[in-house]
């Protein structure tokens, strides 16, 4: 078994307005930054998942991604994985 | 001047309890899903800036992702340069 760390990014998607990214965004003249725009807010998951191969653990998080983390109306969601690691040493030590 | 659009990506730290991660990992054998662990759940916001150099452009986001989308004594901020795009057209034309 090999363990699989993802990242799964979910963002709101272009045509849906973003009021955490608009509230930034109209916060950011206080901090004296006037030169930003397009500021938008979603959550990143990380999670790790153990399997077989890469293709089903794959499978999993992005069935997670769409079903769990976010909300395909008004969000798009994107899986990276980031690290693999199997649990058999290779190098013969146990 | 040019457009910087970068990613910051906001994740409780490591010795911080996380309790969206650990709700989200509890009710994932409910979806059938029982080989996943290590969920964390943080933030990722993505802004543009204008500035004449990238190096002024990331200063402005570090300080940013320090001051104001992060809280630095429970979560790390990590900021990634994705696109930038200047605003005078290279092939001579207008």
């Amino acid at each position: 078994m090999t363990s699989f760390r993802f990242v799964v990014s979910v963002m709101p998607k272009e045509a849906i307005l973003d009021p955490q990214g608009r509230a930034v965004e109209q916060s950011l003249p206080h901090l004296g930054v006037t030169t930003a725009s397009g500021v938008r807010v979603g959550r990143r998951v990380e999670l790790t998942l153990e399997a077989a191969g890469e293709t089903e653990a794959r499978e999993t998080v992005e069935r997670l991604a769409h079903e769990l983390f976010s909300n395909p109306l008004i969000e798009t969601a994107s899986v990276e994985l980031v690290d693999a690691t199997s649990s058999i040493a290779t190098d013969g030590r146990p």
